[in-house]
C-alpha cells in the first residue's frame, strides 16, 4: 500500500485540484489519516506561501502540494516548495523528468501524474516514488487515449513497478475496494473532496456535483486540451462549435481566459468552466472530509465482508 | 451472484458478439462452467437455426443467444428462440418492453444490455430477469453518456433491485473480482472470448486484438451510431471527416453496409470494422476457453489472497 510510502494512515490521497484544494481542505485530509494536496495550479507563488503556512499550522500530519508543470511560474514554485520544506510533490500535465531529479536530491517524494503507459513508463524512467494513473471518467484535464481506469490500472501495473496509485471514478468504499483489486497500492479522489464542507470551490459549483447525474459530464476541447466538464451553457456552445468542425484556433479564442476560475470559484455555472468527473453521479451530499473518511472505510470493509462471502470460486 | 439465475457454475458469461460468437464458442464457454451465449447479430434465421442445433450437440449446459433488436428479422429470431425451447435471452440496442413480456411467458429467462440509469430503469420495469451494464471502454456499439464501468455499475446498483452483470474493460480475474467488488452479481466478457481459438473471427482480427495497445481503440461515429473500433485506415478516413464536421448522412455513406463482416470475418484489417474493447490492451496470448477460464478462476483468487493480506483498514 501507499500509505507507508507517505507515512499516512489510509491509502487515500486527495487530489489537488485547481479552486477546490486549498489549505482547509488539504489539511482535513491529511488530520483524517489521508493525504491532503494542495492545488498548487490555480495559485500564484505568494498565495500558495500563504496556504503552506496555513496547512502546517493545520495539521502535523503529512501534506504534499501539486504542481501542474504548465505555468510560467512552475520554476518559482518549486523553489517555494524546497524553501518550505514541503516532503511530498504530485507533479502532473507535463514533463515528469524536468524536476523530478531537483527534488529528488532534497529527500522530497515525488508523484507523477499520467493517463497512458508511455508516460508511466517515462515517469519511471525519470525516478519519480510512484504513479498516480487517471482513467478517462476523472474530472478535467485528460488523455487523448480515453482509456478509462479500470482498464489502466492493469495495463500499467503489467510494465511498471513503483506504486500505483488509481485516479478517475473512485468516490466510495467499493471503488477503492475495486481499485486495489485491480492492482492499485491506493486511491487518489477528486470529485468527492471537490463537494466537501473544507473545499474552496463556490458552493454553486459543490451544489451542481451533489445534483450531477449520469451523463451530466462530457470530455470535450479535444482538439486543444481533452477536458472533462458539466454540461452547461458553455460546454453547449462549444459543443456544437466541435460537431461543425471548427479548428483549435476558433475553440480557444471561445474558451478564453479564466472561465475554470469563474465556474469553479466564482460560481458562475453558465459561463465557468466545471471541471468534475463522471463519478459525481454517485454523489448526492455534501459532507465534512471527516464524514467523507468514515463513509470511505465503512463501505471499504463492507465490501470487504462481502467478498468474504463470495469466497474462492 | 449471477450463477443461480442462469444455473451455472462461475458467474462468467461471454459476451454475444457479432461474427464471434457461434455455437462453438458458446458451447465452449458453457461446457467451462460459463454462460456462452450465440451472437445472433450477424446470422440471418436459418444460420441461427443451424447453430443453435449444433450447440445443444456440443454442450449439455445452459447457455443463450444474444438478440440485438435493431434487425428487421427480429420477430422470426425470436419466435425460432421459443420453438428450439432456447431458456436464456440476452436482448441489446432496442426497447425491452417489446420481447421480454412475450420471452418471459414461455419461462425464458430475459436479459437487457444497456449503458446508462434511464435504460436500466426502463429495463426492470419491463420485467427482465438481469441487466447488463457496459460501460464506455466496451467494444462495439456504445452508449452516449459515455460512462465507464467502474462508474455505471454503482449509479445503476443504487436504483435497480434485480442482479447487474457488469461489461466492459474485463479481460482478468482481478478486473471480475473488482467488478463484483463495485456491486456486480457477475461479468460479461467480451475481447477476450472474441480472441481465443474457438471464436469464429478471422485469425487476423484475433491477431490484432493480441497486439493492441493503450490507445488502440476508439469510440468513434457519435453521430451514427457510437462504436469503438480498433484503429486502421478506415477509422482514420472517418475520424478525419468527423473532425472536419462532417455530418450524419456523409458518414453512413462512408461506413456503407458490410464493414463489420468485413474485418472480424473476412480479416480485412484495413477497410473492415474492428469492434473490440479498451482492455484488448491487456489481452497478450491467444487462449482455448478452457484456459481462459482456468486463468480468471485462478487470478480471482489469488485477487482475493491479495485482498485478505490487505484486510480490513
Amino acid at each position: 500500500m501507499i500509505s507507508e510510502l507517505f507515512k499516512i494512515k489510509y491509502p487515500i490521497i486527495q487530489g489537488g485540484m485547481i479552486w477546490c484544494s486549498g489549505w482547509k481542505l488539504a489539511s482535513a485530509v491529511s488530520n483524517s489519516g489521508g493525504l491532503g494536496l494542495i492545488g498548487a495550479g490555480s495559485m500564484y507563488p505568494d498565495v500558495l506561501h500563504e496556504h503552506i503556512i496555513k496547512c502546517k499550522k493545520a495539521t502535523s500530519k503529512p501534506f504534499g502540494v501539486n504542481v501542474p508543470l504548465l505555468y510560467p511560474q512552475t520554476d518559482e514554485i518549486i523553489d517555494l516548495i524546497i524553501k518550505e520544506n514541503i516532503r511530498i510533490v504530485f507533479t502532473s500535465a507535463g514533463n515528469p523528468s524536468k524536476y523530478t531529479g531537483k527534488l529528488k536530491s532534497k529527500g522530497i517524494k515525488v508523484v507523477h501524474v499520467v493517463s497512458n503507459l508511455r508516460f508511466a513508463l517515462k515517469a519511471e524512467k525519470s525516478g519519480v516514488d510512484a504513479i498516480v494513473a487517471e482513467g478517462f471518467e476523472a474530472g478535467g484535464h485528460n488523455g487523448f487515449e480515453e482509456t478509462t481506469t479500470l482498464v489502466l490500472i492493469p495495463t500499467i501495473k503489467a510494465k511498471v513497478s513503483i506504486p500505483l496509485i488509481a485516479a478517475g471514478g473512485i468516490a466510495s468504499g467499493e471503488s477503492m475496494y475495486s481499485a486495489m483489486a485491480m492492482g492499485a497500492d491506493g486511491v487518489q479522489i477528486g470529485s468527492l473532496f471537490a463537494s466537501s464542507h473544507e473545499s474552496s470551490a463556490h458552493d454553486n459549483f459543490k451544489n451542481a456535483i451533489i445534483e450531477a447525474s449520469d451523463g451530466s459530464t462530457y470530455l470535450t476541447l479535444k482538439k486543444v486540451v481533452p477536458v472533462r466538464l458539466l454540461r452547461n451553457e458553455f460546454f453547449e456552445r462549444i459543443q456544437s462549435a466541435i460537431l461543425e468542425g471548427k479548428d483549435k484556433d476558433v475553440l480557444t479564442k471561445m474558451l478564453g481566459k479564466g472561465r475554470a476560475k469563474m465556474g469553479m470559484f466564482e460560481g458562475d455555472l453558465k459561463e465557468g468552466e466545471l471541471e468534475v468527473g463522471q463519478i459525481s453521479a454517485t454523489i448526492d451530499e455534501k459532507k465534512t472530509v471527516s464524514q467523507i473518511f468514515s463513509d470511505l472505510i465503512l463501505q471499504f470493509n463492507n465490501t470487504k465482508d462481502k467478498m468474504d462471502k463470495i469466497g474462492r470460486i
